[in-house]
């Protein structure tokens, strides 16, 4: 008995490894309760720098989160390109996303090429609805790549759509519109980023900066815009480098909680909201589902301790 | 120990049943030194037309046989249509497919809208590489349907594509590009279909009727082209009915063999080609691999009992 | 004589009944001096909800109106798709537009699917012109649905081109750049919604309210967001359920009355404009010609008793 | 009495009248029992060109023809283009249809940019459909023309498509498929164009030549490759270049009886076929409905004298 | 020797003059240190409307300007059209260029039909790019016209992008983003046009007006909304008309001054801006480098006299 | 005097440069009466493969020969991918036309991504007649990779349309379609290879040996299909693996001359056919000028010793 159990065992890992290996779109989590948050950027890089931080906190309680790159990134680099350096990229991803504890997947359309075509709005729908998503997030429509505004115009295309039954009739739809949110920016026009929720990230700020620190393609040396300057003649320069790119990774998140703080204190009274150090932003899309306040404090658990699910 | 076992086993055997459950494409099987064979039609019943006899055949060797249907037949009704229409089919091929050992996909695309895209034809790359196929089936380009056409363009454009590292460079390659063949059929222009391989189904022809039996909204009801007429008025009438369509099924693997006769004298000696009653055929695509006769034979394994892997 | 006249008569009443049963686009109106008003919606009951109640008030004293569905609406329901639901909507708005005094067609273009194509933006500018429209109304392009803002997008897109002689030189193009206006709705990015114009359907409220309830696919069933609880269950089921559809499409039109009170004052007086109840609201597109108040007036021949035509 | 009948008349007239002139597609004729044929050409003259002869012939019986250019040709010229060009052409195309007894329709699409769209391809499904089609004409897809090649894809694709209810679900499907068949042409690869039907278009070749010579943009001028030696420079240097234009088209319709004289042989008897001179052939497009030569004799009802309707 | 050095230099001037004649795109400008400014209108003619006083003053200076219509203009009038309309304006934009001492090129896009494709973005990337372009302008996305928004999406979407090594890898890259930078108008939605920048062209006032009357096609003939009663009758009459079409070019710099005297009074001091009679004013792009007041003085260096370059 | 001659020879030879440089599309040559032929090919190394020996023959005669290829071959490696490769491979063909005698350019689009589009079809048009070509080459349309294919039809698409004076005006059109012919290759399917002219390249067999040994992204490295086992490892194993490619290049050429010897004598004599080792043979295409034995005698000046012009 005992060795058939075995058997059956050992051919069940085998066949799971086989599986988990083969899958190209990793199995959505189970539904445990837990909330469901899925978050698309235009390239591999872009939800861990918006979303890093509230991502490894909503992990940290259990719930599920999953960083969608709608491109390969295959362009984004000084020196590098093509399918060596998108799989290179969809490594650095994976690297980030252990840290965080987040799921990641890479969609191969090139970089810097990205269209709002029915063929990707699709693809999106499938996405939102295999992950069961409570909650999406992406960038704005107003912002300086065009990779990134027609991310958000797919997004905004995939929203509502996702309840419609016979819209891809071989994903189930939805019941439910997800909420759905929009990375903040510096984007003044037509209107600037609104801060409808904002998140201290001051608990996993060193998380997501190691996180940021594996995507060394992009950071270290410099990405796109990047030159033979950035990479590091020697160990002790490379130090120097690295130090400066988490340095200004932070920056960025500061400035957020700077520039929100008064939003800060609407989520956490005043006297803790003048301690956050780092934070991240997030505006309210008008086509999907309309939270209430205590609604968004469901689906950002960390106002108060409490870490359930909302729906 | 035991129950540790146990445990594990179920664990296993639950996160397996929910894997297969939310995976949109079918896992592809192990690698085990059998055949993998993927075929592709236009719509859910053209792989099953063309094909059912030698897929039940090589299921029945424990060979991976795929059926890949490119559009959804959501027009493919003269009283249905649409998602309801798409979700019956893909459940009668899927009862196709248990009574002939096969597997089955079906994707999402508009019946009578298939262009040859570029989306389509990557869609269909990662398929046969995932699948890791060592022999590919698609109708010809001159058919009288579009789609059918389409299908096989977008066929023809995958073929050799599928060994370039860097197209789709999220899906590993395959180092050989596979054998492509088409299906039969009765097209003289530009130059008729050929038979370079034939197979006789008379053993599996039962259970090829069986299986497009199931499939009720495209032969009982008469599919795209049925009326009110076609619709049984009582169990006797159904009766009468679904005998009058095997009878045609069986008529079009009946004239094949009629047609090439001398083929089938090729393949299994003059006395017994006379008596076979069923066969399918096909015809080798110059854009796949080359195969010689001998590799024919590994890929067919039914000239002379052997059922062993051609690799 | 006589029978020659009547023979004549015959043959012109057949020929006639024979042109308007074949032609597609229903034949536009005589040019007699009244208005011609078209009016673009995404599925077959935009319109009809965003101005029924206009448009029956138009229809009233003699002026033209048609409402145009961009999109078939095959999409539009939780059970049925494709074709059938298609022919079934065609039929509502059909019915609803008798009801109105309104003419209607309706676009064979996949609800869910309708992008911003220069081939869909042209059938736009030949509708425009075929109508000789004086005025145009369509959706916002900031809105939940992407057909709505693709509706939005195509109507902005056709305004000015309209008057260009060699785009669709095959359709005689319009002297002057129609007036073109949106729909109101409760978006508030990148601006909220304006009334320009604002106008009391209280006479024709029954009227707006008889023609939704044509549209039972939609309203009754729920539309692609139903589920089987809407089904009536009983005679008196369906009375109760019919009536809260009506309250519902009520309520919509006080809301906009409520929301635009002030604007309701500038147009009606404040006195006349306490006592509105429903209420459809209008923005001017700063795509079109720029009228004047003057030239509203004259447009929307509500507010003074008048009809006259505005040209 | 006899007023009130007056006025009715009068009323209808100018009410058909008001019709015709605003409706973009000719209405279709009534069911009445005649043939109903349908000719797709890229170019207005195309048709002309390759079937003129035939649809005289057809039209002298009663019959109904539609002659339908898929570009409106306008970059058809050397010194014309645009929508100036277009208009002129189709006026032409009007002038040789009222001579050859024929209804005539160009579609807005540009010359020289004529692609196998999806659109594209629901548009001439519509055509056929409303003009109730037994046959279908177009150019081979083997031709030196893009639009040629693509006019004839667009045919094919239509073809069979025309039966399937749920395309196009606005325009009721046909219940049979019609026959579909190429002009011919002096093309060899990859297989020459034959003559399974062959006309003697000797009793109205002169019409033809007329109607032809209506068309001075692209015979008289020279079309695209004309250049200004092409421009009458007297009414006598005018005459002299007519009489050459019409001796050239003659010269391509004796031609063709000349190719294929076996093939008049078989339809005419070998003496009759003999003193044939002008001919126009056509070949059986495999994706139609496969007639037998009694249908084709019912299709081209010249060979016997009778002109039956063959349905 | 001298014969010598007298063929290469004749050899050399042969093969430039047949370079320069030859090639499509004229050679950019030798690198030497002068600013280098690109504009992009939609028709043949809207840079001039835009630009064509700025464009002159940095043209006065030496500065390297080159305006570029990103359509042919082969629908912008009410009797010509196609390529011989296309010919026409190119000669009229060359003429306008000749005055103004700037440089042009039109892309050979159907006037009316510019779609935000990605093969128009690279083009315009490659012409930034190859430009070395220091600043960018372009219309905004709010205007009435289709091409004008999509022409302004269009340099949107090659913003940033220019500076991206491997897109467009056979181009070399920028190592800066450019300024981008909007033309004014008059649109009020989302938000209205604003002069971060504003220029006195009162200097240039009349080579403006005298560029913009070579177009006689647009102006003198009305372009696209013109009529018969556009056309000068006699010399007296042509006088007449040309005077009043300047009077209308002069009204709308005059307008834009008056609108944005406040921000004359920035750039100028309060009382020279009081005598700016004619002004052109641009607004920041936040996709493009963002400009300091300082940077933006050397790219418009007008504002104290100096001409030197910015970089 | 003579100094300024010699400045204006530096400042002309400076510009030439700097044009030279800057240019991307190589300047055509200039009119001569030499012959013109461009050749094109799907990647950078397919014209080389295909008529690198006869282009060599006629650069030895003063001929001008252009090698288009219409992808930037950015996935022809195994281990490379993207614009570095691109690059790459762009000087490559630079070095292997330095070698042959020609002319080169390599248009920006993807390899394995290219679609019959109409502007890759215009582009292909504006080449050829900046080219002035008397003769065009191609692969033909049935050909294992669907670049090749594309590459195909696109210059199918072209043939003809370059004498259109209004598609693509802003390039003056051909007054004569140009002979179009197809490279040989051994696709039997519709109809196989044939050898309309027949070329011995004997006399420059080494040079196109030593052409083809630049590619060494493609041959050495073995392209897409290669792996490491292809890397040299030694400065011996180079060189064997160096012979090795030579020797599949010649047997190519070998092999060619073999399958035609026939058509060989037709061209050369039967004795002097016999001695010929290798050749380069080329299919007329119906689709361009149809030119006779004498015209072919003139494009190929190889037969008899001339090297004469043959317009």
């Amino acid at each position: 008995m005992k060795h058939v159990l075995q058997s059956v065992a050992a051919l069940c890992l085998t066949l799971l490894v086989s599986l988990l290996a083969s899958a190209q779109t990793p199995a959505p989590p189970p539904e445990d309760g837990k909330l469901r948050i899925i978050c698309f950027g235009a390239h591999p890089d872009d939800c861990e720098l918006q979303a890093g931080g509230v991502g490894a906190l909503w992990a940290a309680q259990g719930h599920h989160v999953k960083f969608v790159s709608v491109t390969n990134g295959d362009i984004g680099h000084w020196r590098e390109a093509g399918g060596p350096l998108a799989t290179r990229r969809r490594k650095e991803v994976e690297g980030a996303s252990r840290i965080l504890g987040t799921t990641v997947e890479v969609l191969d359309n090139h970089d810097g090429e990205l269209m709002p075509t029915l063929e990707n709005r699709q693809k999106l729908i499938r996405l939102i609805r295999q992950w069961k998503a409570d909650l999406v997030l992406s960038p704005r429509a107003w912002d300086y790549h065009p990779d990134h505004r027609n991310t958000s115009l797919l997004v905004q295309d995939a929203a509502y759509m996702v309840t419609v039954p016979f819209i891809c009739p071989d994903v189930p739809f939805l019941k439910d519109n997800p909420v759905f949110m929009y990375y903040t920016d510096r984007f003044q026009k037509p209107y600037p980023s609104q801060a409808d929720v904002i998140v201290n990230i001051d608990p996993v700020i060193d998380k997501k900066l190691d996180a940021l620190a594996v995507m060394e393609s992009q950071f270290l040396e410099g990405g796109a815009n990047g030159n033979e300057s950035f990479m590091p003649t020697s160990p002790k320069d490379r130090e120097v480098k690295v130090a400066r790119v988490r340095q200004g990774h932070a920056a960025r998140n500061l400035a957020t909680a700077e520039r929100f703080r008064k939003e800060l204190g609407e989520w956490y009274g005043q006297d803790k909201a003048k301690q956050v150090k780092h934070a991240e932003a997030f505006e309210i899309c008008e086509y999907g589902r309309r939270p209430s306040k205590e609604e968004l404090k469901k689906l950002f658990p960390f106002f108060d301790g409490s870490g359930g699910k909302s729906r």
